[in-house]
């Protein structure tokens, strides 16, 4: 039986939501939560302190971007990504497949593993479960993910069935490595497991169920946000996994989304939620602001009505920066491409975020969150 | 008679230099000191709070790129650069003329001003004593500086002389703008005239009376690191004028230099610095640290030797991330282009910079700034 690192501390009346706790060997994590990315063990422009500031409970690296730079052997020497980074909370980290999916220009895969090459240099290198639980030791993840085999949008049933398949051997391959290589150096780290399958939904269900036959403390559901499906059905795929998911474990999605998809998921039974969402808006000038109790709209500050528009960033922060800044101001620095710009807006758009997984978390535990989830909803600025 | 602003406190009794105050609307400033340089209304990368935790007591502005961006408009509208960019102490603006004849490229000088093109748009603007005045009256600088004639790095005598009388004839024209601006808006800024005379001492002694019958509250000298010259060379030129300018005057020095320049050139009756060593220099990844008592020396961060070397960038730092991160960390993030690096490394050079400035101003003040000068140097790290 594998630990049980998870407690509920409260359950939604009106929908799947639950509010818990998530037991890490670097702190406890308050669930429902948004988790930073930090893929090259930095979470863009920001320092640890402003991470704290933002209540920051857990954030991701990027097993396949750490493993390229600085290495392994960086990392070996500095004992792990914690370290190295000087960050002492939680880390979740990917297996590095997605990754090598996505960004390196030629890559292979076969039932070993997926051998591709460097999108920084060319260079060769080989991923197996084995490997990826390897280096996710190394780097000393809280939270280390199995090797899954990711998929393209548009995929036959056929494919998405033999990947299905795959997917689930390599995650007892995984499972099975990372339990050797913890017996070996007495860690105690997680690993969780990735029900896949693709937009059909009895895959889904049949790889949440194989998946669960691996006896994991978690799970991280993947592959709904990467084919722009509508909403809906994003939101039904995850509700046929979560239903079958046993309760008492963490889920967390995937790189899901928008403030709206987060408060859906939560319905959904979902508790964690990790996304490149708020800090790439950031430095693209989209801020997220609150509007009322239920809305909330994207500010896009460098069009030219915010010119002299010197009203605060976001008068209720606990930012100085972003109560005392304007939003000319920081018009003006994002026009003229000047590097505070890029951390105020990730300042102000984690803090969106955060901000949101908090409240949810508050109206879990005191029952009113259907109507927030009922009512919450995107306005234009 | 110009306002007595400048208080002398303590002379070194082996050489020129001096500690003292400059009264300032916007406060005090402590001197010897260093200006960080703030082109476009922000010290590149860092926030208020940082400028401040770094004893930033004086900012410089770029009354050329404020001018272009966010444009007088929007600067009238906010209240000036103090209010638009939310630092609340002094700041010294230059004349605009510099980049007007280094960044734009098309201009042409006349005895009226300088015609020339936004490097940014090609817009034609026409910038000449009374329009510098004007924009450093918006901008609301506590030091405006007169515009002056720049010259290019090799000019024959007779040019420099053409450029000096020129010089002397535009301080005569910045001086009764800004008088007419102070008696409008009845501002309690200050203009500092800009003794020139490029490379040639008998000019730069004629200039520098010259621009003493003008009668302005202080000096900011100019035209002594354009040239490339060896550092002799600048600094008997600076000696010339200061031999001759007024004691109870301030004296800035424009655009110089390295962390001995600055010792030398206090040993030469220089109170004020501005230089984009430091910062720019730090974007780089080349990092001033200090190296005994006496020595300093350049930090190459991006090179192999830093990849494993996990000693605090600064260990005597204020600032924590100063004090945590290791040099192995900030490498990575410079090899990753991470937008930390920058401001870590802007940190610590601003610092470096500012401790020197203080511990030059101690050593006045307590007579033993004449050993400090005699043995510093820069060391090979």
């Amino acid at each position: 039986m594998s630990k049980k690192i998870f407690e509920i501390q409260a359950k939604c009346s009106k929908s799947k939501a639950r509010a818990g706790v998530v037991k890490l060997p670097h702190g406890e994590v308050k669930t429902p939560i948004f988790m930073p990315i930090g893929t090259q063990g930095t979470v863009k422009s920001l320092s640890r302190d402003e991470l704290e500031k933002l209540g920051s409970q857990i954030i991701l690296g990027n097993t396949y971007h750490l493993w390229l730079r600085p290495d392994l052997d960086v990392l070996q020497s500095a004992g792990g990504l914690h370290k190295f980074s000087s960050w002492e909370k939680p880390i979740l980290t990917d297996s590095g497949g997605f990754q090598a999916f996505s960004l390196a220009k030629i890559r292979k895969f076969s039932e070993e593993g997926v051998t591709f090459s460097s999108h920084l240099n060319g260079e060769k290198r080989f991923l197996s479960p084995e490997e990826s639980m390897r280096i996710q030791t190394v780097i000393g993840s809280d939270i280390a993910l199995v090797l899954d085999e990711c998929l393209p949008a548009e995929i036959s049933k056929v494919e998405a069935r033999r990947a299905m398949i795959r997917t689930r051997n390599w995650a007892e391959r995984s499972r099975d490595a990372f339990e050797k290589l913890r017996h070996e150096t007495g860690h105690e780290n997680n690993l969780f497991g990735i029900p896949q399958g693709a937009q059909f939904n009895d895959l889904r269900v049949e790889s949440a169920k194989l998946t669960m036959e691996l006896d994991f403390p978690g799970y991280s559901i993947g592959g709904v946000a990467n084919g722009g499906e509508p909403e809906e059905v994003m939101y039904s795929q995850v509700l046929e996994q979560t239903e079958i998911l046993e309760d008492e474990k963490p889920r967390h999605l995937l790189g899901v989304g928008t403030p709206k998809d987060i408060v859906e998921m939560v319905a959904r039974g979902i508790d964690m939620f990790d996304c490149v969402m708020p800090t790439r808006n950031a430095r693209h000038g989209s801020l997220f602001s609150k509007v009322g109790e239920y809305g909330y709209s994207n500010i896009k500050i460098k069009t030219k009505r915010y010119e002299k528009d010197f009203s605060p960033i976001n008068s209720d922060s606990v930012f100085w920066e972003l109560r005392n800044y304007s939003k000319a101001y920081l018009r003006h620095l994002f026009i003229s491409k000047e590097l505070l710009a890029y951390r105020l807006a990730t300042l102000n758009n984690l803090e969106f975020y955060l901000n949101l997984t908090t409240e949810i978390r508050e109206r879990i535990m005191n029952d009113t969150f259907d109507e927030f989830w009922k009512n919450y909803k995107q306005i234009d600025s």
